[in-house]
C-alpha cells in the first residue's frame, strides 16, 4: 500500500488556523496523504531551528516524504524558494538559510531555485497572498510531490547559491570542539549542533557548558536525580542534560549559548 | 478517491485527551475521515473567537468538509446544537453565537436546529454526559455526517433566530469603519474583524490602534524590523503588525481592542 | 474498511518532532494507521498522570486500537516495557507504574514483560538509542501490533509483578473516601482520580477540598458564574470545577491536592 507522507515545520505555534489550512489544501490535491506535524514551535522568524530538527528528523520518514518547512519573515519579498532532493526525501522552504546547515553537510543534494511564476501556472493557483505562502504555495506544491504529479525537478533550475545558515557549523581545531546551543526540549535538555561525529579523534571528550565540566554519559538515569551530564542524543549530537530535571533552567542558559568540548586526555588541558 | 474532511475546533487546548476522544469516536464511525485540528488554543468560553476562525478558514478545505467547533460553557443545559449548510459545506456547533457572525454575512446559509433526542435514538447514542457533549453528540454526528449517512438536513427544522454573536460586527459610518480586535497569532499580529470589504471606498485608508496611526502595507517584509504596519493579512481582514516583532507585546493591546479606520483622503479626518 | 488506530501519550510536549518521528516510524510499518495524539502535556517524568487518561480514555476508541505511553525517566537502564491486553484494546509502556493504576482495576487484564532483545531481533530493529525508545522500541513494536503481523502474546512472557503506580488509589473508610487531584485541564478543573463508584452508598456525599465544602452539582451551567461546585465528570471521575473559571487558580490547588468526599447523610459529621 502507498500513502504519501508530508511532513511539516513551522514557526506557526497553535493559535490559530495556519497550520491546519496547509493541511486542508493538501487535502483537496492529495487526500490520501499522512501529514505529521514536526514541530510548529520553532521559535518565530528563526530559520535555523526548523533546518536543525528537518535536517536531524527526516530519515526516520518513509522514503519519499515531502518535507515542508516554513518559517518565512521575509514571506511577500523577493526571497526564493528551494526545492531539495536528498537520498530520495523532498524538502521545500524558503531560501532563506532554513535549508543551509543540511545543504553544506549533504554536497550530493541537488536544490532547485522554484520558479514560482511557472509553479502557480502549472498547477493552475490564484494568485498567492503576500504574507502566508505556507498555505498559497507551499502546500499545494507539497501535495503535488506527494501525489508524484510534479516532479522536483521540473520546479525550477539546479543552483549552488542558496542562502547560508545563519548559525554557523561547529569548528574544530586539534583537540577542541566549539559549537551552539541550538534547542531546547520539554525537558530542558539543551540539545547543541555538535553531530558526534565531531568528536571523532577525542580519547577523553569533556563538555565545558555553562561553568560546568561534564565527561559523557551513556543516559539520564546513569547519574543521580539533579545531577548534570552530557551525551550524545538519539539524534546524534551533543546534548546537556539533568538527570530528572531541567539543565536549561538550572544552569540558565539556552539557545545560542557555546559549548566547548575538549579532550581530557589531550595535554592541551 | 473520496476521503471525507473533518474540522474540529475548540478551547479545550493540549492537555488531557480532549480533542483525542472526539477522534476516536470519529475512527470508530467513519475511519477513513481526515480529522484536521483546526485550533484547540481559542480562549476557553469565548465562542466569537472559534466562529471568526472558522468563518474565515472553511473555504480552504475540501467542499464536503464537516466542520465542528465546540467552545460551550453551556453543555448541558437547555442551549441548542446547530448545524449549518453553506457552500457545500457543513458546520456544528453549540446555539451560543459561535456560528452567528458565519451566518449573519452569509444569508443563503441553511442553519438547522438540531433535534437532540431524534438524532440520539437514530444513531444509537447512549444517553449523553452532562459535560462533555464534544465526544458524546458532536464527534458522533460529524463521522455520521461525514460518512454521508446521516444528511444534514434531517437533523432538525430550519431555523433563523441563532443565537447572535457575542462580538458586535464592525461599523461602518461614512468615511470610518470600527472593530475589534478579535486575535492574536503566536506571531503577536492583531487581527481584526474589519474585512477587505469594509474598506471600500476609502481612498487613503489609515488605521489607528494602540496611539498609532498607520497607513497600509502589502507584507511584513516591505517595512523595516521594529516598524509597526496594518495591512490586509491572508485572511481578508485588517491586521496591525510589526515587522519581526509583537505589535501585541510592543502596544500592549490585545484581544477587544478598538481599531478604527479613516480615509486620509477624506475632509472628515 | 479496516483501518488500525494508535494513540499516543508521551510527556515530550510540542517542542521538537519526538512525537512527529514516531508517527514517521509508524507510517513507514503501518502506512494506513490512524494515529491520534491523547496528549504530549503530561507533566515530565511523571507516569501516573499519562497511566490516567490512557486508563479513562482508551474505552472510546475503536476495539483493536493500540495506545502507546511513553513518560520514561528511566529509558535506557534495566526497566523494563509491559505489554498489556485489556478488553480487546492493547497497551504499551515502560514498566514504571504508568499502567499501574489500570492494571490494579483491571484483574482480568492480561500483562506481558516485553523481551526486548527478541522483539529487536523479530522486527530486524537496529541497536536501540539509550535516551529515545518511543522512536526506537515503542513505535515499531506499535506499528507490528497495529498492522496484526505481531500477535502482542508473543512479545514475551505473562506476568503479575509489574511496577505499581507512584500514585495512592482513592481509600474508602466507611463513610468517607480520601483521594487525589490527578490533573487539571485547560480550564482549571481539578480532575480526581475517585472514581464515581466510590461513592456508592453515599446517600448525600459532599466534597471538601481546598477548603471548600461542596455538595455535588450536574454541570456547570447548573451554578452562576464563579461559583465552585463538585460532580461526577465525563471520565467518571470527581472533579472539582468553578463555572466560567478556573477552580485551580481560585482555589489555589493543583496535582497532588487532597480530596476528602463524605456523608452528609451520616452521623460521622
Amino acid at each position: 500500500m502507498t500513502r504519501p507522507t508530508i511532513s511539516i515545520t513551522t514557526d506557526f505555534g497553535h493559535q490559530g488556523p495556519f497550520a491546519a489550512v496547509m493541511k486542508a489544501v493538501i487535502a483537496g490535491r492529495c487526500p490520501n496523504a499522512n501529514v505529521i506535524d514536526l514541530t510548529h514551535d520553532i521559535p518565530v522568524h528563526w530559520p535555523p531551528e526548523a533546518g536543525f530538527w528537518v535536517a536531524r528528523a527526516y530519515r526516520y520518514f518513509p522514503t519519499g516524504t515531502v518535507h515542508v518547512a516554513v518559517v518565512d519573515p521575509g514571506v511577500g519579498t523577493e526571497r526564493d524558494i528551494v526545492a531539495v532532493d536528498l537520498n530520495g526525501h523532498r524538502f521545500l522552504a524558503p531560501d532563506n538559510g532554513l535549508l543551509g546547515a543540511l545543504l553544506d553537510r549533504h554536497r550530493d543534494a541537488r536544490c532547485y531555485r522554484v520558479d514560482i511564476n511557472a509553479v502557480c501556472q502549472r498547477l493552475a493557483l490564484p494568485e498567492p497572498s503576500m504574507t502566508f505562502h505556507g498555505r498559497d504555495l507551499f502546500a499545494p506544491m507539497a501535495a503535488e510531490l506527494a501525489a508524484n504529479r510534479l516532479p522536483l525537478a521540473e520546479l525550477g533550475d539546479l543552483h549552488k547559491d542558496w542562502v547560508p545558515s545563519q548559525l554557523d557549523a561547529p569548528q574544530r581545531h586539534a583537540a577542541e570542539v566549539i559549537g551552539t546551543v541550538v534547542t531546547i526540549d520539554t525537558f530542558g535538555n539543551l540539545i547543541t549542533n555538535i553531530d558526534a561525529d565531531c568528536l571523532a579523534g577525542l580519547t577523553d571528550p569533556v563538555v565545558l557548558a555553562g561553568g560546568l565540566r561534564l565527561s559523557m554519559a551513556a543516559t539520564y538515569g546513569r547519574v543521580n536525580p539533579g545531577d548534570y551530564l552530557a551525551l550524545i542524543n538519539s539524534f546524534s549530537v551533543v546534548e546537556i542534560a539533568r538527570a530528572e530535571s531541567s539543565a536549561s533552567a538550572g544552569l540558565g542558559i539556552g539557545r545560542g549559548a557555546p559549548v566547548r568540548i575538549v579532550d581530557a586526555a589531550s595535554t592541551d588541558r
